[in-house]
């Protein structure tokens, strides 16, 4: 158990995050850690608004750089997804100074952008797992719970099931990931069927994603109406084309857009002991 | 004026043709060319079903090599996009012979990545022009006249008016084109502006996209709703990519997912001479 007071620093390099959430992620936080209750720091940014996004992108990407820059930081967590990542990942890898490499950076869905960047440049301690947002959804206590588990003491029972069995491992939803030699973990919300096969399709054409150790389905949620029925379900689609491609399948993992949605460390972060 | 009369073979490698349109399409050519009615044969697997799918995959990819392999046929022509090229597209590529090099290949949409792949491989008289589906729309007598004009006549008026003044074009709805050296024109159906927005993220990060010659854009219909409003709108997204990643930025495309949609022959077909 981590004995120090953790620093979170929150930014949105997407869209925008509801206000509600800087109230009760921690409220909730004070509740679970009431002798050593992180210090959660909402940068004004995630509450800013420009079309789309919470923000303009250099006020996006100002604002990550503000938290992941900042010595007194320990952790970069997403307010949330939505989109606009893609547009700040350049200027944002660009600009990033050495103590943005002994910090955690936690999100998912299209902090994915960023996380591989991350990841790529040889950041360490890089996981996909629940947005401070997520404390909207049902059961959202639960969610932020093991987000803040992994962030203030590396807790290994918010990890995905399998990440303590495997070599590496790497988690997205279906956009562009581009890692080798990892279990991929992919994920889906919102899209009707036939995209889920395109964007399999993208996926496993790429010989950079062929050379992964094995392929895993998390959960597929909201998914739209396909007009006519697609005739598979998402299951049968993601081992139709790992069995073209020849990319080993691997099974069901525990994540996804909702609150069970578990911490996938990238790399081999989820065999290290807890770093206390 | 061509004084042969064409034969045409109609081919379905994505979504389910309508049965209507193979009584629509012949009538309107009739009227059309009394004299010298272009011969048109919906190839039966253009009504099979099979799920999402006009029949299964190894039935849709041999229903085009049944067309494109067959010396009596002047054209393939597109019956629809919708999706699903891109699970035969291997297969299609492998299996064609000789004389699928002197046809004549038109479609759009979800065709594209067959298309692509024609052009790639050398095929000359690969063109974005309307599918026999297009005579379901609202003036879809005009979309598929102009696709008979260039099948059997090569009809200049037929094109969309750049094609004549640039070297080589090739046009596309936003998945994966991948033609460096020409006039990229682009166009969407059905997608809200943030998605657009991250379309033009992955094709202008692309290297190989990246020696365009330039973009066009044609026109984006059906755009879906975008909570919250974007921002910008779709020539603004596709001009602030174009900046970002020093792409000239050509202008307006008279291409689209409608019925004004002009034909675009793959690269400098458009400034040759009418074969007739």
């Amino acid at each position: 158990m981590n004995k120090k007071r953790s620093r979170i620093g929150v930014v949105a390099p997407a869209s925008r995050m509801s206000p509600e959430v800087a109230v009760r992620v921690p409220t909730l936080a004070r509740s679970l850690y009431p002798d050593r209750t992180p210090e959660i720091v909402f940068h004004p940014q995630c509450f800013a608004s420009h079309g789309h996004f919470a923000g303009d992108d250099e006020t996006r990407a100002q604002a990550f750089l503000d938290i992941a820059n900042d010595e007194s930081y320990d952790v970069v967590w997403f307010a949330r997804g939505g989109y606009g990542s893609c547009r700040v990942v350049e200027a944002v890898m660009c600009r990033l100074t050495e103590p943005s490499r002994r910090k955690t950076y936690v999100g998912y869905s299209d902090a994915g952008v960023l996380l591989a960047a991350l990841y790529r440049a040889g950041f360490e301690a890089v996981a996909h797992g629940p947005v401070a947002q997520d404390i909207l959804r049902d059961a959202g206590d639960a969610a932020v719970g093991r987000a803040l588990a992994w962030m203030v003491d590396r807790s290994p029972a918010a990890l995905e099931r399998t990440v303590s069995r495997v070599r590496k491992t790497a988690a997205f939803n279906m956009l562009q990931p581009d890692l080798d030699g990892h279990v991929l973990m992919l994920e889906e919300v919102g899209e009707a069927m036939y995209r889920i096969d395109r964007s399999l399709f993208h996926i496993t054409s790429n010989a950079e994603i062929r050379r992964v150790s094995g392929v895993m389905l998390g959960r597929c949620s909201d998914i739209t109406s396909n007009e006519p029925d697609f005739g598979m379900n998402e299951e049968e689609i993601v081992r139709y084309w790992c069995q073209r491609s020849a990319i080993p399948w691997l099974g069901r993992a525990d994540i996804g857009h909702d609150a069970n949605n578990k911490i996938v460390p990238f790399g081999a972060g989820g065999r290290r002991a807890p770093t206390v």
